[in-house]
């Protein structure tokens, strides 16, 4: 950690600002030019409330050398890590194609999809069941009940299974789910993330709509920390002015995660863009910026000529997706 | 609710449509100009699922006529709801000045700047026991010690008590706490915001880091649903590209709030800004733009000539801060 | 255009507003459901300010139901513009490269980078003459001077010239330029975009740092309106909160501009990204998002071993970059 | 400048740095720890080309010791700069208000708006002649009439005047106009700026819907350092996620902006907001943030029943506003 003094500090205040720091077993190397005053801390600056430093007023910024997260960094695990879940394998060249209805809503519906999916080529299969919502009075989803009939989903087609997980207490209801999704809005329930840290479930983290990458990454050393290694993370759309679609999608954040960290990262156009005609090629373009997975809603309702619109692929959309994705990713080899 | 249709949608998609809302017990009023076709949903649409119907191919947009939000909604209570603790009364002309350090952590200092800002005409006293980190590295808080700190203050200076709640399975914990604090990171917790819901405790509820006005209101009818009419709305600053404050003040979010909703609405000027020296003038600023009150960071360490930079105002800049805010209250009157 | 009116509204009010609609020449159609009172707008809605009605105490929404934009769009002309210069093509299918210096530098240098680039397979050399600057203080590109260094180029390679305009009064300049830029912070010079309106020149228009997808189609309507038809659609990033990468890349701008128009759309890496490691990611993922074109800095300077981690590719890496992206478009066919 | 080094930087990578910053005539102080590398840039730095440096693959960040601004800098012109127009003062605890029509439409109306304003208080005139519309077919203003009318108006009350310039073409137009503004869309129009810069009128620079203020600041240091001392920076809201307010006023700015320049600052509080309701508290806020100044929209059109909701204030209304306005700054003395 680095702390940029301003150009008028005193002698004085340079000195009680270093012995704070060496009170807290943190060594101080001074350096001075004309302009300038810098503190070198050396040691283990984990000790140091980096905002408190940050706000004294002598202080012009501090800067951390180091990366703050250990357990995700690169730097400290070279290789890829490589999440098995069933016979899917996500990271170090392994791709995951993740598919299944925003929500579960009949055992029908989920057995269905499942199947057309997995004819696609898909490796994993998704649906919502505690969904969360912004406003009370709607449909909040099928909870346990939900989890049960995608059970029955993975029983008939093989495939592995990734639900969103809202409150620790649940937590038993996702013995059988194979990988435990974090979502959007809880990527700072610090709590939650520790008590998932206590499991061996791999978990899919999804940035939170105004979460920085290196939140996203404290976030998922939050679950390591605690011992679970099996973190994938996920780009789903920040929040910013431009309204035409939902979110933005940073493909950006793919090249940035591999090089910061060894965990695989897994893209959900759906979400981000909320329009179907825009999945597509934001699929494409997520598989040709490197992701290891891209996560898709599916739908199969051949009774509701309505729903072809929605934010859901068809299974013949999803069909030609997956053709496509899989084209790209050899293209960028 | 009201459905903008696109300009070359077929007289077979509108019937579909108006077939598949009509199926969900909402009539349905058609209106066709030469540029537009409109669909008016009438009855209780709160069973439509706007996203959906949003995301459909032949549907421009959707617009809500009625807010979403219901027990919060002045149209519903037009008069303020005011929030009592102790002797101190927040909203509907009541105005509080809330203070106290960022977090708890001896009883010395608790005790010494509770009487210090209640000579200063403090009327709530703030401490973070429980403390959301970034790093799970971080101090988290003192936790319950922290809470029976806040205790000993509340019984020698008799100021009421906020603190912070990160986990509904630490609420026990709790029980003499008088109001009790949602932090930014958890405004969409929907759990924790029910199971808040459940007591009669008051709520001070911060707008999260990258949420709308109407997120906001949306999750303190989270709260309300549940039976707690005792709510109180905190804007403390919202994530945006400028870097030199923390997060940029949206006071705008004030006259907003009170025209939308009857719960007070107070400023949390210290942990928007950052800086110790934004934060009388901006304190001043919520005042003026009709804040129910303030909430601002206040140490008290002698010892530490530092700290005097810091994010936190002393006692002496407080009682200046607190001069300056009950003469604009008086201004604007 | 849809006025949503407020449910308080009165009979008066609405009698007020239809009348002064009336007697700018458009026609009002009135639909009252039980909760809301809708006026359609019917006729040249243009002559209406959409801010004022917005901004009327009764109105609680306007909405357009056509797009403002008109020659730029794709419902008035559904076949993709192509743009040729040179040898060129862009647009409808015809994917162009374009490449070269940040600044043009001196002869040698521009010359050889033209010669690498085009031995890559680059369509169109880009180099800066005038650059805008944050700081007046800053080096500000050799100007005219660069523009004859960039003829040169063309006339050793054949290869046609895109190059920045900052001043209507420098035009003259351009004379020989195959491609005008305009800058993301002229994005809004709608007198330099009308003068560029009159010239047959083709325009590469850069979305502006904090606009909207619609505000850079109504640019370029700004200089469609005045005549030139020949207009290139350029995402370049957008300003958000994330600090790893420059700007954020928006690559579903892609897909949303075609839908929405018939101009080409080219993406810029380099610039959104700001970094040499995230240029070839996101040069592949603009290709896979079905861009028509990508616009890359190159350097060439053996003597620096410095520069290999800049912006700027090497040509090496830029021959690379270009086999990688060609693959990925045939991927996506 | 100090430039912070990778952690694996190679000696020999080191000295190539070194050297290449020397042989800009900057000297360099090299300071290395355990985990850390800084050069120390020594001399006149403005030549280093920051971006360049930043964008080396050896470089981890570089950080500006002092500030990019000199001329605006209050380090190096301590005390504050107060602009004269007529009888008004802005800066140095002197405050102005300033109001008027959105746009100059008659020559009545602009005479009995001025009147009315003159009657509460108001210090200096505003009304747009040139209009920036994002549309090419909306109303552009009346240009030349526009200002005409507008000296008619000072002419009849004595009242200085301000209106935006869009084109340095017709800087002739402005040569009796007292104060020059520079709108929003124009911030970063540094050919527009160093023009004016020749001028010695004063100029009101909006700052850009999406730009820092160190952006605003620099773009300020371009009109100051072509020897033109008056400037005006003016707040007037940026874009953000939050869709209740037109932009989000930031007016944290107003301190922040003290802090670091000499320059007055005022806030308009009427396009920040869009609506006529948001208008007195945001007022009101700004003046108690510290405000040099206000800047708002009155309109005069006592037939058009319909205009009193827009977000132009009634000359009642201003009249109220301008009377809390100076209690606050009273209160904050």
């Amino acid at each position: 950690m680095i702390a940029v003094l301003k150009q008028n500090v005193t002698e004085r205040q340079i000195e009680q600002l270093t012995q704070w720091i060496k009170n807290q077993n943190v060594d101080v190397h001074l350096s001075k030019g004309k302009d300038y005053t810098i503190l070198g801390l050396i040691g283990d600056t984990g000790r140091i409330d980096r905002e408190l430093l940050e706000s004294l007023e002598i202080v012009e910024s501090v800067k951390l050398v180091s990366e703050p997260f250990k357990q995700v960094n690169r730097k400290l695990h070279p290789e890829d890590t490589i999440i098995t879940v069933g016979s899917a394998k996500i990271g170090g060249g392994h791709f995951a194609l993740i598919a299944g209805p925003c929500s579960v809503e009949t055992e029908e519906q989920i057995i269905e999809v499942a199947r057309q999916v997995k004819a696609s080529g898909a490796d994993i299969l998704r649906g919502g069941a505690f969904k969360p919502r912004t406003s009370p009075y709607a449909f909040q989803g099928l909870k346990g009940e939900g989890i049960r009939l995608l059970l029955e989903a993975k029983k008939v087609t093989g495939l592995p299974i990734v639900t969103e997980i809202m409150n620790i207490r649940s937590l038993d209801l996702f013995e059988d789910v194979d990988i435990i999704q974090v979502g959007a809005r809880n990527m700072q329930n610090f709590d939650l993330l520790q008590e998932l840290g206590k499991t061996k479930k791999p978990i899919l983290l999804k940035r939170g709509l105004a979460n920085t990458l290196q939140e996203l990454l404290m976030s998922a050393e939050y679950i390591m920390s605690e011992g679970n290694e099996n973190v994938i993370l996920c780009e789903r759309g920040i929040r910013t002015f431009e309204t035409m679609s939902r979110n933005t999608l940073d493909l950006t954040a793919v090249p940035i995660l591999h090089e910061l960290s060894h965990l695989p990262v897994v893209v959900d156009p759906s979400h981000a863009t909320g329009r179907v005609g825009l999945v597509p090629p934001m699929a494409q373009a997520a598989a040709a910026a490197g992701a290891d997975g891209i996560m898709v809603e599916v739908h199969n309702n051949p009774a509701c000529a309505l729903c072809d619109g929605a934010q859901s692929l068809t299974p013949a959309q999803f069909d030609e997706v997956a053709r496509k994705v899989r084209r790209v990713r050899e293209a960028i080899l």
